[in-house]
C-alpha cells in the first residue's frame, strides 16, 4: 500500500501512481471511477451493453446531462466503449471495455459491501453499535 | 449484484441497500466512502492511528477544512474513531473502527488497482491501447 507522499515525475507515475500525491494523474482516474454517477454507471454496465435510455432508467436520479458527462469521462479513460449506429433516430450503445470490467469488479465489491452493511451503519448512527476502541 | 431499481421502505433498505434507488441511504454512505478525500483518509488510516496534522501531511492537497469535514462524516458513519486527549494544546487522534477497516480494505484494493494501472489508462488516452470491442 502507498506510504509517504511522493511528488515523482510523470514517468514515475506511469510506472506506479501515488494517489496521496496531489499532482499524480491517478487522482483524476480515482475521481472518475468513484464519482457519484461513475460508480453506478460502472456497476450498471456489468449486466452487459446498455442504451443511454436504459442506463438512465436504471440509475435512479441521474440527469441526462450528468449521465452523458459521466459516460464521456469514463470513455475517455478507456473504461467504457461507445458504439453509435448510423440510424435514425440515433442508437448509441455503451459497454465496459476489458479494463472497465476490471475496475468495475472492484467498484462492485465496494458497492455490495455498502448495500449489505447499510443497516449496520444506520444502526450505529443511532448509537446501537459499540464505539470501537 | 443489484439489478432493478427498488424504491423499498427504509426497513427493506436496512436489510439490504440498493444504490440504484435514488432514495436509498446506501447512496449517502457510498458518497462518503468514495468522496475525493474520504477514499484517501480511509486508506491513510490503514497504517494505524494518526493525528490530524499527520493526516494532513500525508494526504497531498487537502485543506484543513475539508479534512475536518471528511473525518467528521466518516466518524458519523462509524468508520472512524476520534479520541481527544484533554491536554493543552489539544491532541486528537483518529483511527479506523472495525467496520472502517472492512470498508477501507475494499477501497484500498480499488486504489491499488488505479495506482498500478495509471500508465495503462494514460497510454490508452493517447490511442496506444486497442479499442475494446
Amino acid at each position: 500500500m502507498p506510504s509517504e507522499p511522493q511528488t515523482g515525475s510523470l514517468s514515475e507515475a506511469l510506472r506506479r501512481g501515488e494517489v496521496f500525491a496531489a499532482d499524480c494523474p491517478s487522482r483524476d482516474i480515482l475521481q472518475h471511477v468513484t464519482s457519484r454517477w461513475g460508480v453506478l454507471v460502472l456497476v450498471a454496465l456489468k449486466d452487459g451493453t446498455h442504451r443511454f435510455s436504459d442506463l438512465r432508467r436504471k440509475i435512479g436520479g441521474v440527469s441526462e446531462r450528468m449521465l452523458a458527462q459521466t459516460l464521456q469521462v469514463l470513455e475517455g479513460d478507456g473504461f467504457i466503449h461507445r458504439k453509435a449506429y448510423p440510424v435514425v433516430p440515433p442508437h448509441v450503445e455503451y459497454s465496459l471495455t476489458p479494463m472497465g470490467r476490471e475496475v468495475s469488479d472492484l467498484v462492485e465489491t465496494l458497492v455490495n459491501w455498502i448495500e449489505v452493511n447499510v443497516g449496520r451503519v444506520l444502526h450505529g448512527k443511532r448509537g446501537e453499535e459499540d464505539e470501537a476502541a
